[in-house]
């Protein structure tokens, strides 16, 4: 599946942009996660205002989505596209962590992992943000791709165990 | 030093953004880092590009410190703010690892560690494109605040060894 | 032609951007509007300024067209696409309103109506901006859909007479 | 407190950013208001919404502080500034409406006016965008300035009365 | 008034965003102008467009103060700042060339001669793109810093006779 | 293969952007160039950066790819489109200048020349801004486009000769 060259560099080093002109137009998904740990009172906190109406989960929902819309323009060597669907699933994992799971589907030329990552990334960084006031520790841990469908390098599915914090 | 509420949600747990208005103008400094777990393999063919003029460490450098800069609009309820100083450095560790540690500095009434947070965040995912045809499996990890200054919060340091993967 | 629920929110009430991929690309328009109420006299003083080379109109009609090609980035949920027209057109209208009517065409999988609205908004805004200094009382009105064609949801058109400010 | 030329325009009518580099530094507040009109049924819907945690007024909320950030993107001759705190608050009004009122605040040399005011309209057109699948008529009226202060103009108030419908 | 050293690269080469923080808050201004050369068949058909209200000029002039204010998004080592005054002047020169001509101010710690060359060549763009469909063989020219003040490097003024195509 | 009228101007001289809804999908491509002319003593210490890491010609070649994918948000008439690639090549020309060249492909309905010409423009202004501490004469000369392929005004190539300095 992987290549043995970077394809963002030219055969003399140099950043380029990869040459997707006449790559075929197919459907193709990505799920990336991050993972924010912090102390077991900030999640009950978070977890309290869920209820009623806190806006803690929804403006890192929200800001995902968003990032995920902007990666061609964080990530420099991205090309631009036209992201057909973008989900940000928050949970509670254990007494201490939130994790965060980001769906990205595209109908197009070039595969959707930077937009998943970075809407992850940009979810975990403003659940720091909501929070940072009450527990500055907080550290975003195992941002990485879960599963990657369509296009030319296949179906990849990372291996089950993978993802938690000793493997990171 | 930390408070007992979320600062960014109202009485009614509605998303807002901090009044700093009457906020002392300080000069503030942050740092904080992220990490990029690869297969060893990956990291030599970085280091072998560092050497000629690859651009791999200095694309991920450049969209670090861009990021940085766009924190405002990345994090919903962050303070737009003028940055006078953002460094980024990316250095190996280990053998299959790349550590990435971000300075912000600012004269103003708002602290900067989202915008170290961001950069190195970016700067983190940049490596994972750069390299990603080659290794579809890193991870990106650790990202936390390492030290902050300036401001009514005080003087913070992580704790030394509170950084590594173990204690994520 | 509408839903009984809220398609941007999924069973649990969280925010989620629709999933397009699938949808089948036609050609796609919306035509929206903004009226802008003022005094008299700055209308005529706008209207004086079109003659020779004023910069009023123009200015509003570019950060019309700008703004409906950022839609995307403004409005959270909304899909990124490409615009392939955006028309902004500004006419007065009796002794007191300035009237704007926006044209977006889209070949694609999503409708343009939120593009059409956002480029006359903030056409409407612009205006106000200009304006501003000799009319502070100056209010937005009336920011409706006018026609939206093309798509699953059929051909709509605005009833007439339900544009002006009694039905607003 | 008018003037009685356009400050946008120089004498040739072209347009031009004002100069504001001599100006006083002073604290700055703008408060501006939008209404969106639906039938009263939507409304019925986003206020069970609310209860659980629907996100359309979350996600309102967030898209208008977002947008008073952008301000000096989206309106080509404002200056760009530093807000040091934006609220948007919304409420039901009456059976058939949700009012959003934008509060903006400033330490520097320029009013926020315009910044409150676009905060507004784009949390209503997030509104019309959340709901659209349901009620493709809805409205959004009455995008005025209620209330200034700070600043060589003077405080300004909205005289009362004037913000509802009849008199937009 | 040079430096012996690139002040954007540390000792190691390595780009980076120069540190401001303590430098002086004063008043700064630059000049910078750019030169589009045409057939002066073109020239005359934007001329009288001129005249009535033809938008071609207009248009130029507010794409080269928007993009003035967004020089620290396009420029990677460019600083954040809050531009006071941003003007665009455009007149014809000789039978077969615009000169524009862009002012910057700022009350700051930093130079505006990036925002003013920005703006300058961001204008041009937009004449190039206004005309393209009648002459394709414009040439944008002599893009330069006319002149500089404020600051620790000093008042700045080029050489005259120095902006013709001949010196370029 | 030019028109004898401006395409973004409707028949009341009024900015508009064209309709392309209907024109076909091809694959386009544009090529643009633009020249920083300096002190030899300025190239040289660029040539020497190159050898070991140094950013300068990086910093560029990325600042050039990400405002080409950025040109539709600075030239106010361009459609928003999905760049295929960009490639950004610098290389010494003489002793005394550095020469930018520019490659962007698309398979869409609208040429690629203005996002050609802009990602040289911003390149060229990057150089400026990473040396202009050492050379503040320097002069960005001859921004034009040296070839265009695909869509319907067929294929154009700049005559030899066409952009050298005198030519201009």
């Amino acid at each position: 599946m992987s290549e043995d060259r970077f394809t963002h560099l030219d055969d003399q080093g140099q950043a380029q942009m990869v040459d997707v002109t006449e790559k075929a137009v197919t459907q193709r998904t990505a799920v990336a996660q991050a993972r924010v740990r912090m102390r077991p009172e900030t999640l009950a906190m978070i977890l309290d205002q869920r209820h009623p109406k806190g806006d803690v989960l929804a403006t890192a929902r929200i800001a995902g989505i968003q990032a995920a819309k902007k990666t061609w323009d964080l990530i420099p060597l991205c090309h631009p596209l036209l992201l057909t669907k973008v989900n940000v699933n928050i949970e509670p994992e254990g007494e201490d962590a939130l994790r965060i799971e980001v769906l990205c589907k595209l109908s197009g030329t070039t595969g959707v992992e930077m937009e998943a990552l970075t809407g992850a990334s940009v979810a975990a960084l403003t659940l720091y943000d909501m929070c940072k006031a009450v527990d500055r520790g907080m550290v975003i841990e195992t941002v990485c791709l879960l599963e990657k469908a369509g296009g030319r390098s296949g179906h990849y599915r990372r291996a089950s165990g993978h993802t938690d914090n000793s493997e990171g």
